[in-house]
């Protein structure tokens, strides 16, 4: 029997939150077993983007990393945000250690093609991105990953890769060698049949329910690529995922996906 | 007999130019064996402090981290310049792995005692600083940790600690495991004789000699914490000390210190 292993992603708002983020922290690290945590940046980089007079330049409504850009958010994604999660977990009894992609060769992207849009230093993964021996190295070593978003193209060039995508291939990757739970948690208890109704979670949540929803207009906008990844990764052989609030790791209400 | 392991130092001044980084990478990339590097800052940390208008506090020469600055290094250190390095040495053939010192704990710091002055978060080390079981297995592993200056209490705070410190405590805790030559590297040929005379490096430096050259004020400044953490650590078990050019890792000119 595979050894179970958490995988859970935790999003920017919640990060911007100093008193949720430690309650946040204490769930996960009261988490037992093997587990690996994915961050994305919260708001403390584009308000360092905007001191430093940088506009965060948009096309298409998606942002795009020019070079002056990319500094930033490595700096504010690989050093700030992932070394005071790891520095915190540390007391907690974590054995964490921060990693962007770079490091040891963790995750290789490929920078995005232009074709209408350039997106500038934006980094895409493929199904072989993930360096599976080190996280295995790592997990079996007693140490907990703390993934930034911030990756490599192998070639020298860092670039910025959106978290809930790492987050979905790293619990693919090593699904063969563990019994993978995935965990979206961002600031809502779920996916919300109302979106402006907190109360409204969907307990279960199909293929065939969420082709529905979405072709009726009721799940949306940032749902869209999380589901997309999230049940990408369930049908390659990730066990369960879940998407709930960060700060009822545990329930009781969350959204499950189901595989059919 | 034990394997080798070559520590190597770089400072600022080398980091901020890329052209020179890119020939001490490439020099660095080609040093056959285990290695680890360790790096110093640069002028950028200061440049941004002061993009944001935040003003380097000095006391008694030495600055004082504020929580403020904190962050804008542990940005720069921990996220720009260690993610640069570690990008830059994976096409070279380096498996290179950044790390503060609060990833898996790799290096643990004591808060400096307020007594007249108080430097705020800056770390001490103790003889127990380093996780020598963490690098055994990453060098083991054939990584090559890239450790950046930024340490942590264990408690949950990041803490701001001296470069040099860092390496020389590194290679006296590596020593028992490995045959460890600890190389300081920067913009000179070595420890000069005359510090208007670029040429004028001494090739083997004794502590005698450097007691009285210390005397005689004709080594000074910056080079005493260095010559002091050097001397230390090959007091210690290091096998070997080298003070040289980053650009000319493998000599000719370069002083190497003496045990007696």
């Amino acid at each position: 029997m595979k050894p179970a292993l958490i995988v859970i992603k935790i999003g920017g708002v919640i990060i911007d939150r100093a008193a949720d983020l430690h309650v946040f922290l204490r769930q996960f690290a009261e988490t037992p077993g093997a587990k690996l945590l994915v961050h994305g940046g919260g708001k403390g980089a584009s308000d360092l983007l905007h001191a430093l007079h940088l506009t965060p330049q948009l096309v298409h409504g998606r942002r795009v990393t020019d070079a002056a850009t990319l500094d930033v958010v490595t700096m504010f994604y690989a050093g700030k945000t992932n070394k005071q999660l790891v520095a915190a977990l540390h007391p907690m009894g974590v054995n964490a250690l921060g990693l962007s992609g770079a490091d040891g060769n963790a995750i290789r992207a490929v920078k995005r093609p232009v074709h209408e849009v350039d997106y500038g230093f934006v980094g895409d993964l493929t199904e072989h991105s993930v360096n599976v021996p080190l996280l295995w190295q790592l997990l079996a070593g007693g140490i907990t990953p703390v993934l930034c978003a911030i990756t490599h193209d192998g070639l020298g060039q860092l670039l910025n890769t959106n978290a809930d995508t790492i987050a979905a291939a790293v619990a693919t990757a090593l699904a063969p060698h563990f019994t993978v739970s995935l965990h979206y948690c961002f600031e809502k208890k779920g996916v919300l049949l109302d979106v402006n109704n907190d109360e409204s979670v969907i307990a279960q949540l199909t293929p065939n329910d969420y082709a529905r929803l979405k072709q009726q207009g009721i799940i949306a906008d940032g749902m869209l690529p999380k589901l997309d990844n999230a049940f990408a990764a369930l049908a390659a052989g990730v066990d369960t995922v879940i998407i709930g609030h960060a700060l009822h790791l545990r329930g009781p209400h969350q959204t499950t996906l189901c595989r059919n």
